[in-house]
């Protein structure tokens, strides 16, 4: 697919800026486990996800994570072009959560189509308040809901995002998707096993009972 | 001050949109504790705010409350027009924490300008970011911090504002602030009480060594 198809301001803008557009844009990969952006130190660009996944995070400075959220196909990445928007000042980092191909669209042109393009500058309104609402809906599971409700959730979700209800997962890697610590998850999810609704290996989790899981969600 | 002044991008617009602006907006009043927006239900509009102070805040399923941030004179409030930004999936509640005088610009209005206008669709990247950046400098004080350090914050915080050591506010006020139960309050602050840093009376806190609660912020 073309970088034009992915973006749905491209034909309100200019023959000019299409132009700037698609002649600054390159199409670039990434390998699972790489680290494409460290909060406000760089400014890589726009990246519009063409396979893969890439996860957006928050770390504590003593280096604990958290999963912001995650972005698939056809997503946009705003926050590796933070530099744009100067009000924008904390840092998030962007990981590859698998093997990924993405265009990438240089800060510069960017911000210089957003400044005259209102179609281009609406648009990146809209994403940020998804980002925004993915982030509001993190920060109240964080208040009001208890752990073993976010965990459920959490193994639900993979579940459906890797199409298995056997998961290769580590209970560290866990901790640090959901902002706690490992003995958190660990303690849990032996609950959990106690309960029948997994079954815990080494290095990874079976869902033995979805309903249940679901029940600690919705209960 | 006129409308046009609180507003950085008036100058960019067209005469047209200029007109369009300034014969839609109306000048507002709101008393201490009026709630100016109730979350996606309404769509107030944009508020300018010219005197007093608002509070943007978020509520459980069970009512407990947290404060995502205040705003002040020439700060512009976004969410009170939510409606215009679809992506806004989420409910904030604005209400006024003091006798607030404001200019209301109708939503349809502001949404029909930042379609045209670049200037004004830029300038809204830069207000939401502004606010996503408070809100995520609070996901990392409840996610990283302990409760005796976003206490202390909060107290200096509030004494100068209201440019005082005196606070007249009272536990159930604080604890909705930070999106706590009023008895971790209660408990927290009787241990500053114990430790010579604050005077506890009914419905004030006299804050009587600020260096000790820097202290604990920073340590």
């Amino acid at each position: 697919m073309s970088l034009a198809e992915y973006l749905p301001f491209y034909s309100a803008l200019t023959t000019a800026e299409q132009n700037i557009l698609l002649s600054s844009a390159s199409y670039r990969s990434a390998s699972q486990g790489d680290l494409l952006h460290a909060g406000g130190l760089d400014c890589l660009g726009l990246l519009v996800l063409c396979t893969g996944r890439l996860r957006a995070f928050i770390t504590s400075p003593e280096g604990r994570e958290i999963t912001l959220y995650r972005l698939f196909e056809r997503d946009i990445c705003l926050f590796s072009a933070s530099c744009i928007l100067s009000s924008i000042q904390f840092d998030v980092f962007i990981s590859a959560e698998k093997d990924s191909e993405f265009w990438l669209i240089p800060s510069e042109t960017y911000k210089e189509i957003m400044a005259s393009s209102a179609a281009a500058a609406n648009y990146t309104n809209q994403l940020m308040a998804s980002r925004f609402t993915e982030v509001m809906w993190l920060m109240e599971q964080i208040l009001w809901q208890s752990f073993d409700k976010r965990l459920a959730q959490f193994l639900l979700d993979e579940s459906e995002m890797d199409g298995s209800t056997a998961l290769n997962i580590t209970h560290e890697k866990i901790a640090a998707h959901l902002g706690t610590a490992r003995e958190v998850v660990t303690r849990m999810l032996k609950y959990f096993q106690n309960e029948g609704i997994v079954n815990l290996a080494r290095g990874s989790i079976e869902l033995t009972n979805i309903p249940a899981l679901l029940e600690i969600v919705n209960s």
